[in-house]
């Protein structure tokens, strides 16, 4: 039987997940395809670790040069992530005429265009299933599934730590300092967790799938960011009350004026299928002009399903291998094309405003507000803490170029205090 | 730019969608692909109906021979449904050696293996992601992107008219000929609804589905399959009661002692994701080795989502067409397996039982059970109707066989009014 050689660089969680792919499912994989995948060579700086794996039928190096320079590899795996090692492994790897699969979501983000190009150069794939969504397959599906469709939106629960803390507080009533302790002793979240609860990974994924979306190439700086560390209990609760949940959506939308990119905590109606993606799960919600609504759902990261996708990838490249042609891209066709920049983007909003609790609060903020053409949808004034109300306010869709000029002259107003909390509103028909 | 040119033959719904799709993202898909789809020759019976498309640029005929021998045609797409006729052309076209693509679930089930292997025989693809799901990419992703992971089961709601009967009784608490009625007068549920309520329609899907999975072919008649017509209002307000929802699954799982194919009214707890799927979504839930739990949901019929599979084929066979070779298949190494048959099936079960209100009862009832080693998990007594109560039971897994040994003794007791209702209970942790 034909046999295929992996090198791969990076023996962490998913590179480990890999190998016990490859080990237990061997079999079933060659009957599949009628072809064996062998691992000629792991690259790794720790050697030393024992990972639950036998690693005694492979050759292991500390020099991914060693893989990358290898005649006899014909597809490099690359999982240390990081920045510039994975980017000059993989450079290599595409000029020795390699293919390559990465997980590697910040390097594609920032230098996908180089690198596919480069790929597209040397007719080899790079194919990048595990970047986004672990388990999900939902690269391919933007990929060929949805071929035959215009997208018109694509919103994404695509970072689990996030979810996971905001699913948490939501169900535990607690804060997000305590949530995200508990995501931490779960080993759910990073040392540094700021990747993760302030919506860079987020974003980094999104450039990812809107790129393939609209099939053009879009800038992490166009992409606008917010976190979910300021988001607090009360807004959860206030959000319920209203019929909706938070969720840190990644979201991307393209219609005559450009395309939109963002990343920010956002009001989700909870009779939408996104408002029920709890825990870790990940989950993307894509419309296509002939396909309508669908939604694609399952485990965002783990040393398994994130396994998974990389050796579908492998699969992908060794089905077509032996047509000595790369699998088809249109990297080539795409162009840049307008990015909306937040502030022209219109949406529903929650604002929560602490006031002093007087006569006349409410007609001066809604003076204001009016004044930038954004008119209420309902009101909830609670009960006074000590002097202080906290006044919620649901506003029908206005620009968020209105929404913060108006809140610029409302937080000056003597009667407010503390700062105003805006979350945007999405998903509803 | 290369042509490909594309016979169709069926211009109802889907083949409507299908010329509106290449119509209206013609451009985007020849951008996309490098290759624009001609729509050489349509044959419908009926070439009158106005269809609310202009068919000014195509050749019409009333015979499918016509597009099965042409010479110029590369793809021939079969959509007109029913067996005898479909069988025939699929089979002419592909001994002509033109790609076939078809949305004909029915005559997949029942002849799949045998066009496959001719398919693979004259080295041209058989392709069929409408055929289940309508614009759910479920095809796609079990022969791609789960290629990597033994399947452990498979749970879908792959018939939308039976799924919007069953939502529409328990969100309304009407009952199922009611619930038939509003779906019907929707134009959801056709004049004999029985392929659909019965879950015909679903069993014809699962075969498709359960033979990609464990790499097998089934045999319909292998299949248990059991309708939604028995369920009353009653059945699902007790379901609520005890934190189900009742769906019409279709399920399938490998063990070690061979494969279950089922189709049957399931009690889903209500956290379970396809518990929320209402109306005529489907959605359908895999279990893989190495991805865990992934879903995937969408609408499962109609024009157009049916129509964005049949074109996300063509677009697949089009990309593969220059390398002259089908796109890989494995349905040459495909063997028959064990199917177990329902007596050998285990589950938790749901048993409702019209019992005379006398003491005594409950214990008559347990015993039997107790004979056949079926433990009870919880009981619901309600008050009296005329002298007659429901007994409502929850048992703990136990095999069909047993649960219908006890049942036929239950039914002869003196006590015992009306027939008994089963329902199985899946999807629990």
């Amino acid at each position: 039987m034909k046999q295929i050689n992996i090198g791969l660089i990076g023996l962490g969680t998913i590179g480990t997940g890999v190998v016990k792919t490859l080990q237990q499912n061997r079999e079933l994989i060659s009957q599949r395809i009628g072809l064996t995948f062998n691992i000629t060579k792991i690259a790794d700086l720790d050697l030393a670790t024992d990972r639950g794996i036998s690693l005694a039928d492979y050759e292991l190096t500390t020099d991914a040069n060693e893989i990358v320079n290898s005649p006899d590899i014909d597809i490099v795996i690359e999982l240390i992530g990081g920045y510039d090692k994975a980017n000059e492994f993989i450079t290599k790897a595409l000029n020795n005429k390699k293919h390559v699969i990465t997980a590697n979501k910040a390097l594609l983000c920032l230098q996908g265009k180089k690198l596919f190009e480069l790929a597209q150069k040397n007719r080899v794939n790079l194919l990048y299933e595990a970047s986004v969504g672990g388990g999900i397959p939902i690269i391919k599906a933007i990929k060929e599934s949805l071929q035959a469709n215009r997208i018109n939106s694509l919103y994404g629960i695509i970072n689990g730590t996030a979810n996971y803390i905001l699913s948490n507080m939501s169900e535990k009533n607690i804060s997000f300092l305590e949530a995200l302790d508990q995501a931490t002793a779960k080993g759910y979240a990073e040392s540094d967790p700021s990747l993760d609860v302030e919506g860079i990974d987020s974003g980094h994924k999104l450039v990812i799938l809107a790129s393939l979306c609209f099939d053009t190439w879009i800038d992490y700086d166009n992409v606008y960011v917010e976190g979910i560390s300021h988001i607090t209990a009360q807004d959860i609760q206030y959000a319920k009350e209203l019929g909706y949940t938070i969720k840190l959506l990644a979201i991307t939308k393209e219609d005559n004026d450009g395309i939109e990119v963002r990343v920010h905590p956002t009001f989700v109606p909870q009779h939408h299928p996104l408002a029920s993606v709890n825990g870790t799960f990940n989950a993307v919600c894509i419309n296509g002009n002939i396909i309508g609504e669908t939604l694609f759902y399952g485990k965002g990261a783990g040393e398994l399903p994130t396994a998974s996708a990389v050796v579908s990838d492998a699969i992908d490249i060794a089905k077509n291998m032996r047509n000595n042609e790369p699998l088809f891209s249109n990297y080539h066709n795409r162009e840049y094309k307008n990015i909306k920049s937040i502030d022209k983007v219109s949406c529903k909003a929650y604002l929560k405003i602490m006031v002093e609790d007087k006569p006349g609060v409410l007609a001066q903020i809604a003076t204001i507000l009016g004044e930038q053409q954004i008119s209420i949808s309902s009101v909830i004034q609670k009960e006074e803490v000590g002097g202080t109300v906290p006044l919620i306010l649901m506003i029908h869709k206005a620009k968020s170029k209105n929404i913060n000029a108006a809140l610029e002259k409302i937080s000056q107003l003597s009667i407010v205090r503390d700062t105003i909390t805006v979350i945007r509103v999405e998903g509803e028909a």
